[in-house]
């Protein structure tokens, strides 16, 4: 079994790491915090100083960090993983970061014989603690095949989509479709409340046909039942809406419904209310429907 | 049974109007132009000249028509339905129309003694066909259950959501998540593609977590294929979001998404692409991105 190095104990991070010292790897784990590494020590994990001391005794290094600076930093700067690494060690990003950070860390680490993959995760924490996280992945075939029998520790629907990038690009793309669709069910169920229409029966109705999401499922109830903790916090699906618009920039392709659903969640934070779920942005159009 | 008039033959009544046949009902058809007339006369239906005739000779009156102005102008015009009523006959409106008019037909017909139904469907012509409808309906609970045989002649997924015009409130909220979704997936899968990844891997891995819908299913597979023959046009669809945002009008309710995505199909129909499927919107972002 490859020794693994893990990187970035967050809400994400930690159990994703748990889950691979249960499948039985030798995991060695760095955090910028203490309390989450001594959480993982007591659980079998070796703890390291530096990044670069986690390259040194691993085989394949993961990290899930906030953004991509932290990520660049993590692996490019000093007592990063990549002087702590040698030829042939395979480095895996869960982060969410800009696919133009991904390219560069990927041709940076390439120079010293470190293969990378992009791996960004969706399904939140509950996934990462049960191990039923989505994976998208970008980067070489034979790195993704390296990967795979780490990445079904942590996922079940893991998919190489194409070089690297990829799969910041594809989780980019899921962000956009999340974040509108939640806005288009948040519209929908305050115009069916202002008209006087119960928006349970509008839900179920819609449920049954070509407005039919996994978002009007699970966001739209949670609209309904007015239970807005996270979930997926605004303050990061902003994040991420950012690394969108930055993108649709350096590639000219005006994305004008993920600009406009930014600027939404701008307007929830600005009310304080970035620690709340992207569901709770209906509550916005209620204030700007006059009915709070 | 009860004695059934049908009017509006157009690509949706006429598949209805059939299945009602087909279920062994007497219907009485009326429909502007002749043709349609003569082919379900074919099939045993009785043919009339007015709208006024329809309801002299039925007990129930159904009307699948363009819009709100054709659908008042055939109840309470002259001879119209109203005029050929009498107390204890059923109404069922079948088009998609604003909630204020359902309504104001509603008490209109009350007057008379003559209950009414707004029930708009989705499920495109193909679903007319089937008989396998979604229809959401507004009116008297008494209403609903007298209309219920009829209906599930035509559909299956048949929900009374409320008063008079709460099935027009439910088909606008349908018609806003289906317009926004498309716009979602266009703008999501014209970043992978200008990004140089392949929708197709891109569709699949979303389909696989929380920006999965069935406008992703079906529509993404149709922007992949470049298949854009309808489905539902641009020009139907912009007929519904004219009655999303007047009704969003007189709530005092901003529906920005909305707004936004009627302006973008608005585009479409400059670009005289009205008659194309709505999943055609991907090609408005192409031109945006100077892909095409």
């Amino acid at each position: 079994m490859e020794r693994i190095g893990f990187i970035g104990l967050g809400l994400m991070g930690k159990p994703m790491a748990k889950n691979l010292l249960k499948a039985g790897y030798a995991v060695t784990v760095f955090n910028r915090s203490r309390a989450a590494m001594d959480q993982l020590a007591d659980m079998g994990a070796q703890v390291a100083n530096l990044p670069s001391q986690v390259a040194q005794q691993s085989d394949v290094v993961l990290t899930c960090l906030p953004d991509s600076p932290d990520v660049e930093a993590v692996v490019l700067g000093e007592n990063g993983i990549l002087s702590g690494s040698r030829p042939g060690m395979l480095y895996v990003d869960h982060s969410t970061i800009a696919p133009a950070t991904s390219r560069k860390l990927y041709d940076a680490l390439k120079l010293s014989d470190v293969d990378a993959l992009d791996a960004p995760v969706s399904g939140g924490d509950i996934g990462a603690q049960q191990g039923t996280l989505s994976i998208m992945v970008g980067g070489d075939e034979v790195a993704f095949e390296r990967s795979l029998p780490i990445l079904q520790t942590l996922g079940k629907n893991i998919i190489h989509i194409g070089d690297a990038g990829a799969g910041q690009v594809t989780k980019a793309c899921n962000q956009i479709v999340v974040a509108m669709t939640v806005q288009a069910v948040a519209e929908a169920l305050t115009l069916a409340k202002k008209s006087g229409v119960d928006p349970v029966k509008v839900r179920d109705a819609l449920l049954g046909g070509f407005a039919q999401s996994r978002v009007l499922e699970v966001h739209g109830q949670r609209m309904i039942d007015r239970v807005f903790q996270p979930g997926f916090k605004l303050n990061l699906h902003r994040k991420d809406m950012n690394i969108v618009l930055q993108t649709g920039k350096e590639l000219n392709l005006p994305l004008l419904g993920a600009a406009q659903v930014t600027e939404l969640i701008n307007a929830m934070i600005a009310q304080g209310k970035g620690e709340l779920d992207n569901s709770a942005l209906i509550t916005l159009y209620e204030i700007l429907g006059g009915m709070d």
